[in-house]
């Protein structure tokens, strides 16, 4: 059985640069948090649990340490109550994650009603539509926007693993809402690429293997996109899930994973695949 | 045979105030001038010209006067020459298209590539081309947009007249090329309403009269619309080019006018066709 695996599987820089950060915290003295999963990948956030760094929902009675801002970001809030209470702050805030918060902060003050493109519930929106001091709006489709009201000036950002597609349909209603339109593209091209990848590898295999938490849009979304064209597809966590009749008559088998999924997680998915072929064959 | 006058037939915001202003100058003492045709209507050029008014294609010469500043504007280097030279200016510059060149000007400092949605050609869009401190693009389609090089900062506004859907087909390959994209609407919807009212009239009558300058653009396209929808339809400048043979078996005769048509043209235009009517009876 032929293993292929996609070129950008696992890690964006975002998230490489968030674990890298949080590993390198966590081996410093003193007591160390995170607001939220550091990543959405859960055996990453077990890893540094067992170096002692504790997963929090809130700051509630912390009163020193180091807290560890998660690669989605928090909210504007949350980030001045860890500075009010004088915590030591690692803010591994995705840079592109970062920049859309920032425009947001901006374009407010200067008098835009802010249309942030994204999932309303995902963390990285709540973060990014925390920053405006003024009217916002969360839409996830063209047809979202257009329910919007009249808008004099409206500003727009998009989360970062947005759709082009999804970011072109809102701007076309902005542009019947406003006199004037101000976009920054903050999307990130890491999910267009990864998912463009996948779907050239689900054409070429006979069964698809996607890994990564099942809490990460991005990887469930990967999942998705894969089975449409290849309904031999299985998305999990970790090897233990892997399952021997899923290569039953499989000659290629391709790999890919989430934007969370670190490494370690990727290579001992392919060992097992390799064990279980070694074992079918034998 | 019934006659019916399209409502919003006839000059624009614009038209009307460039033309007040353009009169009331040429009441005065002293030579006065202007730049260009005031506004695209030969026969109101014609009354200015009787009042003393005289057509400048530069001021090469001219020491002293008032120079009348167009409806659709002029460059900013023609405006500069006109107080280098000391002349009295009395700018009758349409307000939308005065915003869509200082729109221009701005975005150009703040280190935008500006993109004008219009026609290259005309004079509103050379003028307002001229504010740009830096590089800019004329596009008239989408298709014009796509061929565009990749930019940084795109700053977005459109000649008044053009159709939204051509702004929307622009912004959208904008999109594609830049990081940041700001769109001003400067599209004044007059052009849109008195086009949507001329098709509606097109559709009810047997005949379709439309007025104004052969040199107007507006007045071109308002033809154009009417005759896919009546092939029966006239693009006239002044009453005498009716021609009675027109109105053979007409019943219903609708009648519109171009922005920069004025209302003594119309109102003869309409005296003639009851005249020939009148005749055709007796």
């Amino acid at each position: 059985m032929e293993i292929l695996l996609a070129k950008r599987a696992g890690f964006c820089f975002g998230v490489k640069r968030a674990t890298q950060m949080a590993f390198e915290a966590a081996e410093k003295d003193g007591e160390t948090f995170t607001l939220g999963p550091i990543i959405h990948s859960p055996q990453v956030v077990q890893r540094l649990e067992g170096m002692g760094v504790k997963v929090l929902s809130d700051l509630e009675g912390i009163g020193n340490g180091t807290v560890i801002i998660r690669s989605h970001g928090v909210t504007s809030a949350e980030l001045e109550d860890a500075v009010r209470r004088q915590l030591e702050v690692v803010d591994a805030t995705c840079p592109f994650v970062k920049k859309a918060q920032e425009h947001v902060k901006r374009l407010s003050h200067d008098g835009y009603t802010v249309v942030v493109v994204g999932d309303a519930d995902h963390p990285e929106v709540q973060g990014i539509v925390s920053y405006a001091e003024g009217p916002v709006h969360v839409v996830g489709s063209g047809e979202e926007a257009a329910r919007l009201p009249n808008m004099k000036k409206v500003g727009v950002v998009a989360q970062t693993t947005q759709s082009f597609e999804t970011l072109k349909n809102v701007v076309k209603e902005c542009l019947l809402k406003g006199g004037e339109i101000r976009v920054f593209k903050t999307i990130c091209d890491a999910t267009a690429v990864r998912q463009d990848e996948a779907k050239a590898l689900a054409r070429e295999v006979d069964c698809m293997i996607v890994i990564g938490g099942f809490n990460s849009a991005n990887t469930k979304r990967l999942a998705e996109v894969c089975s449409e064209l290849q309904p031999r597809t299985h998305h999990i966590e970790t090897a233990q899930e892997l399952d021997a009749s899923w290569f039953q008559g499989v000659e290629r088998v391709g790999v890919t994973a989430g934007a969370s999924t670190p490494k370690w997680l990727i290579d001992k998915v392919i060992e097992r695949i390799q064990e279980l072929d070694n074992k079918k064959k034998g």
